[in-house]
Parts: structure tokens; sequence; C-alpha cells
């Protein structure tokens, strides 16, 4: 292995050593040696690649917005309706939450008070939710009435609730509550023709839906 | 003032200041020293009242718990539909959330990982919409396929995500972003008879007082 290649690898394993703390003990409580050895490596190495804690959270929520955006940017490239590449992103949100040490220590560092709300996972999440949301208004994809500002603040409000209540409750990640939220929005966010081709619990073929929505 | 009142007053004090500062730095970023100069009494005071910061934090959210359960006592007490009651009680908790440090810091500890989630007043804001929304639906005041269950998971997450969102902006614990959300969920929430006569806005005529706590 060339140098360069094992200092990436050093670098990755640090941020995701870190995103593992953060997400387990908070930003504030999270020391830097715990960080370097759950990383395995020494804490002159941790210095080299990050100058200080909030350098390291900075390298957090930048690697977990680059996985967002990968995220989103499969959801409009299928052939689905555009409610639909909504309600697939929310759940693939949820899945990545549940299995991505990055993503999760992202999402918890937002609730830090300390830490600036700019380069969060969450303010590229409600951007994207604000425009798939306006190109379905145009498009009459949204029932009468029905904003996409307001939609759009509604979903992001609620996805960093489960994200802050799955922390302590990873059953708030699973497809079950993210499909009941979508049972109780959907019949009034569609409008009523679109809403037999919609698929609250997400369109992969995988899960079974549990929860088989009842409107016609 | 005889002695059991003044101890009373510093404890309650403690209290206040804890849960302002356990908002504005976090649970484990506070200090203890920060928290007793903030009330205006001495370490040795604050170590008479509380054995711990935990101990503290306990006390934040069990007043919260109780200012909570006083906003959602006086909800069912109003004649209205049972989901203008739902959609009341919301705006009362971000207003209280605006005006109320001690609210406001025990949503603050909710996010602490480190703490139990045992006494967080999510917990009890979840239990009360699932036992009104119960009510709705056996009344026949929910739409056909609308479940409460589901209906009071989904507004929890979303009124946890308004909370912490609202830590850094304070716009999302405005009455417009609520009623934006009521705006997207109530069409397809209540049965189509009952929207003309449910306000998304509240029911309130004005906007109630910044303190919708007063303290004895």
């Amino acid at each position: 292995m060339v140098k360069q290649e094992r200092a990436a690898r050093t670098r990755q394993a640090l941020i995701e050593a870190a995103a593992a703390v953060f997400a387990e003990e908070g930003f504030a409580a999270a020391s830097l040696s715990t960080i370097s050895r759950q990383a395995g490596v020494s804490n002159g190495a941790l210095h080299f690649h990050f100058a200080s804690k909030n350098a390291l959270a900075d390298a957090v929520e930048a690697q977990a917005c680059e996985r967002l955006a990968r995220i989103t940017a499969t959801a409009p490239a299928r052939p689905l309706p555009l409610l639909q590449r909504v309600i697939d992103a929310t759940h693939a949100l949820m899945d990545a939450l549940a299995a991505d040490t990055v993503l999760r220590g992202a999402f918890a560092l937002a609730c830090e008070p300390t830490r600036p709300r700019q380069g969060s996972p969450h303010t590229h999440w409600q951007h994207w939710l604000e425009d798939i949301l306006r190109r379905a208004e145009r498009n009459g994809a949204l029932a009468r009435g029905i904003r996409a500002a307001d939609t759009a603040r509604t979903l992001t409000a609620a996805t960093v609730g489960f994200a802050v209540l799955g922390a302590d409750d990873p059953s708030w990640l699973g497809r079950t509550h993210m499909t009941a939220l979508w049972n109780t929005l959907l019949p009034g966010l569609a409008p009523r023709q679109d809403l037999p081709r919609l698929r609250t619990t997400g369109s992969h073929p995988t899960p079974p839906p549990p929860h088989p929505h009842p409107r016609p």
C-alpha cells in the first residue's frame, strides 16, 4: 500500500470513528483519544489529519452530505411519479441512518447547539425536498391547495424527529414508522387520481408492505 | 421571607439556569459553576439542592413534563372538535418552546445520547397524542383508513423536529410553520365534512401570552 493510500484510509477510519463516538456520546462529551483509539491510530495521526474536534465534525458532516446527495441523486433518475421519488428517498434516508454511522453521526451533530447549522445534512435534505416538491406542484402532482414549501418543511421536521427518536429507539428508523407517516400524509397530499399508483411503503420490491394503503 | 420559601426560590432559579445552559451549550458541555453563577447562587447552594448535573437535568425534565401536562390538560377541557384540540395543543407547545426556557432545556436534553429517555417530555407528548387521537378514531373524527397510532407517531416526530430545528432558527417555533404542517396534514387526516370547521392556525383568536406558565 503506497503512503497516500494509507493516509486516506487512516483519515477515513478517523471520520467513521468520530461519527460513531459523536452519535453515542454526543459531540461535547466525545474525546479525541477515544476517537483515535476506536480508529486504531495514534493521537499523533489524528492531529496530523484533523486540527481539532470541530475539524473532525466538519469532515463527518461533509461526508454525510455526500452520502445524502447519493440518496437524493438516485431518486429523480428513476421513472417514477415525483411523490413516489420523495417517498422512496425518505425510506432510503431512514435505511441509511440505521446502517450508516457517518450519516447518524452527522444527524447527531445537528442537535449540538454549538455547531454551525450550515454544513448540516438537514439543510441539503430540506433544499432537495423543496426542489422536487416544487416540480411536483408545477406538474399537478400535489393536491389542490397543498404548497410545496409547507410540505418540504413538514417532511424535514418529521425526518429530523425520526433521526432524534431513532438514536434512542431504532424502531423509529424502520420502514414501518416512515410508512405510517406516509399513510397519514399522502391522502391529503396527492391528487386523488394519483393515490392508487403511489406506494407508501416505497417502490422497492423487497420489504413486504406492513400497512397497505386502504384508500382508493 | 422564611427559610423554606428562600430554598424553594433558589431551587427554582437553579432549574431555570440549568435549562438555559443545557439549551445553549448542551448537557455535556454545561458546567455546574456556569449554572450556579447564572442562577446567582454559590456552588455550595447548587450542591445542597442537586447532587449532580444529572439530578439537575432530571429536575428540568420533571418540571417540563408538568408544564406540558398543563398544555395538554387545558386542551380537552375546551368544547372543540378533538382534532382542533390536537391542532391547538401543537401550537401551544410551539409557543411554550419559544417562551419557556425549562421546556426548551428539556427538549434539548432529549437529544443527549447519554440521558435516559424515560423522563423526557417527548414520551408524555406522544402518549397524550395517542390517547386523544384514539378517541378521535373511535368517534369518527379521523378520515377512513387513518390510524391514530400512525398519526401520533408522525406528529411526535414532527414536533421533535420542530424543536431541534427551532433551537437554531426560532422561526421553526412560530405559528407559520406549525400551520403549514396542518395545512399539509389535515386534508388527509380529517373526514371531509369536518374540514370547514377546523382551523389549521389554531382556534385561539389571538396568540396566547408570551409566558403561558405564570409562576406561583
